[in-house]
């Protein structure tokens, strides 16, 4: 059993949160608050970031993507048809460009100033950058989530899943940053049909339920969060 | 021969063209103005990032640590020794750590505000971003450029290359990104003589030569940009 180094609302710990899921694996979850920059934390990984997963017996693996590919060669080899980065290079290649596209861009324009401003700024001390919420950054995030949203509509208009015909990490990624943003009241559902109904087949996964159940003290998640018929 | 397409001082660009050149391709480069927007260039990467790779027959690859993936699924294989993802899982995963830390994080802390502020800006129209660089920006890269000098120098007092003991990916997105501080002339070489050697190592390899001959209109390089004895 993995211990996982996350934050609940992390989007990216979330993603693996998903990936462990999906394959069956459940990590060992320990809470993370990387703005206090723990020395011991720090030393597994100097970048300074959630998530990051110890395997047994091996070194830190820390990141997302790394822990992604690290889960591919060390466990998605032997899964077949629910190989999460599938096998056929052309496939590899879309599910990855998705997978960046989210687990970057998405992260840099929606889902981590969203988090950053609505929920780690209330625990960090003045000092770390605490205080109220920028509303200009919030309400720049709200706006590009609708393009990510048409987006994913697009995708899945011609597609089973994001990434191609099989559940990959394309659909995790998406899903897990979504999920931040929903936590928080700000996914504009009416914008893309498409994109509500694949989000829907995500949300009703055993794999998605504990993500479901997360709770942050003081804080109340948006009203439909856990509605698998929201 | 692959088409790249690419900006001489993106730092994620050189990584490629570093790589490719290790592995005896000559790519067809074409320069790409990103903040141009053009919508073909859109078509073959929505993020409307350099670089981007066609391949023949394929599909276009977008970015620099996709392409790498790429790049390894369908050349690094048969590369044995040379190849620059090594086969060892946890070299994989250091590796991979590592070229993670130079694309996202160097980038993000010191060659990207460098470049953009002290190239990209004199290209740019008004309405695009373009003027006069912000020194804050820059003094802040040019700070934060000396703790990765000394992480690199730290590294490599260990171990004979940067991901272990052969050439990997990870000294070449190093490489690739301080070679853009380079040409700028804001690398303090002074402060780490181990960081200074290996990049004297990588430097002088057949690869990086087309790196040193490339100008930019109406730019000088630094006096010793392309000095092998700097």
């Amino acid at each position: 059993m993995p211990d996982l180094y996350h934050h609940p609302l992390d989007p990216q710990s979330r993603f693996i949160r998903l990936v462990l899921g999906e394959y069956g694996i459940e990590p060992n979850l320990i809470e993370e608050r990387v703005h206090e920059r723990r020395h011991d934390f720090l030393l597994m990984n100097p970048a300074g970031t959630t998530p990051v997963m110890l395997d047994e017996h091996g070194p830190p693996v820390p990141g997302a993507g790394i822990i992604a590919e690290y889960l591919d060669e060390t466990r998605g080899l032997g899964m077949a048809d629910r190989r999460l980065l599938p096998d056929h290079p052309l496939v590899r290649l879309e599910v990855r460009r998705l997978l960046d596209w989210f687990n970057a861009k998405f992260f840099a324009e929606v889902s981590e100033p969203l988090v950053r401003e609505k929920v780690y700024r209330r625990y960090m001390k003045g000092e770390q950058g605490g205080g109220a919420p920028d509303m200009d950054a919030v309400r720049s995030a709200r706006s590009n989530v609708r393009y990510h949203l048409r987006y994913i509509g697009y995708l899945i208009r011609a597609r089973r899943w994001l990434g191609g015909d099989t559940l990959s990490y394309a659909d995790l990624a998406a899903a897990a940053h979504l999920s931040c943003v929903d936590f928080l009241g700000d996914v504009p559902w009416a914008e893309d049909e498409g994109a509500k109904h694949w989000y829907a087949r995500i949300k009703s996964r055993p794999s998605f339920r504990p993500l479901l159940a997360d709770r942050m003290p003081g804080m109340m998640p948006s009203a439909t969060y856990a509605d698998l018929d929201f």
